[in-house]
């Protein structure tokens, strides 16, 4: 095995990151935290600069998110690249948010950048770190504030 | 090897981080590149979303970026994690840089996330992967810009 990457891991794991996808635009919040380790690290793309949540906690704070938007939030990921050997694996990818809050007159769509850690336990993989972010626009404005880059696309 | 992380392949990492902090404070730009896979993908605190850079434009990016401070700029990591199995590894925790702009009265301190995708080739670590970043407050502004939150702190 030594160098190379068993093709059956880098598949597991692209199947585990279609499921995210499929899991989050269907709104299925329990789907969604099952595919997280119970002690996972994520760099999310609002405040705090991280968390550690249990599923529980992970999908309640999903279920609050998904009220605020009229109709589902459709999630996709491009370019997604893998490397794996034995338990770890990591991924990174470019993911695209596609949703309508509440009282807006039409969905926004916001490309990320995501990139996951994972582990396998007991033959299945399961997230254990997670960084979603935009980069930033390094000009200051005049109230000393830098604006999140959300309107980049590949 | 099942199911634990060998020591000398988390300690290699971990002093890798150590010199690639010591590297950037140092304004050491060849050895800053020298840790990165030449196809290495980086997600970064600027736009664009993405880009992959050979070692010799890596380390022309650098310079030129340091060329836009009076002084040092310094790096710190704190609370790193890392999981790492046979040649592949990852890594993440908490940065700050310290750094003053030409024509500032003082010093910006900014911490961000940082992840780190790694592959032991040829018996040596190297970064294949990076993605550092801020949040940004989800509270749109009056000019529908976001702001990237650059004021955390752990």
């Amino acid at each position: 095995m030594t160098g190379t990457v068993p093709t059956t891991a880098r598949d597991a794991i692209r199947d585990l990151v279609d499921a995210h996808a499929a899991a989050l635009s269907a709104g299925d919040a329990e789907a969604v935290a099952a595919l997280y380790a119970p002690d996972a690290r994520s760099f999310d793309l609002r405040p705090p600069l991280q968390y550690r949540s249990s599923r529980e906690q992970r999908a309640d704070d999903l279920r609050a998110w998904y009220g605020g938007f009229a109709g589902p939030a459709l999630f996709e990921v491009r370019e997604l690249t893998v490397e794996a050997f034995g338990d770890v694996a990591f991924a990174h990818g470019l993911a695209r948010l596609t949703a309508t809050p509440h009282g807006s007159p039409g969905p926004f769509s916001l490309w990320y950048r995501m990139t996951l850690g994972l582990r396998r336990v007991d033959g299945s993989w399961l997230i254990t770190h997670e960084h979603k972010s935009t980069p930033f626009y390094m000009e200051m404005a005049a109230d000393h504030s830098f604006k999140a880059a959300v309107d980049l696309e590949p």
